[in-house]
């Protein structure tokens, strides 16, 4: 992928754009940046590591402050000797203030997630160990059944009617067929939903399978898909740094902002029909 | 708070419609559904807690099969003996088949948030516990400062407009004065990033401020909200149940679906400056 630097909380990376009813472009296209960044206490000259969270790399050190707040562990200024930010290794150390109560962590305190890692690169090797590898499947999806999804995916939602905001995920064949819709306040939750319908009916195995899904394709939606294998991943909205290189380390075909005539691939485009003539 | 039960992943409750210049409407609206769920392994006897996640309650069966999956714990649905929902307690125990090797969970492995309790109730005297507990700060703010509110953060927002996707959070004064504004693929972290940011310049204590959010107006943001001290909410999209309901516990106004010219509230109207005539 040709990228370039990042400094300022995105990249520019290669897009394929496609436009109704058979136009291709290839461009570049500047998307946000998303990594992890361990949170770590200093206190008495010791050092805990508090948290993992993903996120795009500006103002680290107003994100470690605030996180430390709303959980409680720091309440005024005066707790904070210093901030250090170890941009390179996507980590911030925030050394607390002589004299407060030793903080005592246990495991309820440790905020992990799927997205753990002190970097992208160890996030994607950790789903090469719990995982299943490399998508392989070949599939073929033609351009205008990417179109059709969005809608039809929301023609399926019971909750999105009734409440005006929830999230859902949508799985479909090839042919654009539904196999389920599944929605929930988390769009992480509406993706496992989805699969563990599909594990408990034994049809994973069956697909290849296209997941729609109604937010962005960030890093854990793609985390999801790689471990399901699916080979086709579409979203109405925006992908992540990371989202991306998850679904080119894996080979899935990623299509964001999925609109009424046009959407872009941003990585495994062979599998999409019609390609430029 | 007069509620339905609920069955269907919704619950039924009091909103004030306002339309702009000035017209109040008592009415009711559907809200989506967030409680805790606590999944759980059951192995050779012994029953280990995996994670807690916030989640709509419709489908924890499915839900609890595709994390696990996805987290690389089971992979095929011999893996699986049964599956007990405890729909009372906010639990789901997967039982796994006799001879798998035995699951070990490091501190890695658990996946606890912000969010973590059994029920919606212990998740919210969590922030009694660790915060500052009620916000009876007096704030009157003109429901016209309410409506200007999300054009004021787009346009002070630097990442939406190269990326199309990214999260923020802004910070205005009851006047409608903007302090600053953060953006993140995290729609938490934005808000951490704020509240770090007034933290660092020891401006915590300087409010009333108004708490802006791009995305909805979920449990983990009404929490930071509520750690903060912030008295105001504004979200562009629905709120939770769960949300509302922290709101109303700790004295937050929540006004959400802030478009042009409407908005609805769902706790602690009385901020909110011409009530219905």
């Amino acid at each position: 992928m040709i990228r370039t630097e990042d400094s300022y909380g995105y990249i520019v990376t290669r897009a394929l754009r496609f436009t109704y009813p058979g136009s291709y472009k290839e461009d570049s296209d500047s998307v946000v940046t998303e990594e992890p960044l361990e949170i770590r206490i200093l206190q008495d000259g010791k050092s805990q590591n508090i948290a993992v969270t993903m996120r795009t790399p500006v103002n680290d050190r107003e994100l470690a402050l605030g996180f430390l707040l709303t959980e409680g562990f720091i309440k005024s200024p005066k707790d904070v000797h210093h901030v250090e930010c170890h941009r390179g290794s996507n980590a911030v150390t925030v050394a607390l203030s002589d004299g407060l109560p030793p903080i005592k962590l246990n495991s309820r305190n440790f905020f992990m997630s799927s997205s753990c890692g002190v970097c992208g690169k160890s996030s994607i090797n950790e789903i090469f160990i719990r995982g299943k590898g490399i998508i392989r499947r070949s599939a073929t999806v033609d351009a205008s059944i990417i179109l059709s999804l969005p809608k039809k995916m929301m023609g399926s939602q019971n909750l999105f009617g009734i409440t005006g905001g929830i999230h859902a995920a949508g799985i479909f064949d090839i042919k654009g067929n539904h196999i389920v819709t599944m929605e929930d306040v988390g769009r992480h939750n509406a993706v496992d939903k989805c699969i563990g319908y599909l594990f408990s009916h034994d049809l994973l195995e069956m697909g290849p399978f296209i997941l729609q899904i109604s937010g962005r394709g960030g890093f854990e939606i793609l985390q999801k898909a790689a471990m399901a294998g699916f080979p086709i991943v579409s979203s109405i909205s925006a992908p992540s740094s990371l989202a991306i290189d998850v679904a080119e380390t894996f080979g899935i075909t990623l299509a964001c902002f999925v609109r009424k005539e046009r959407f872009n691939v941003y990585a495994h485009p062979e599998r999409i029909a019609q390609r430029p003539a």
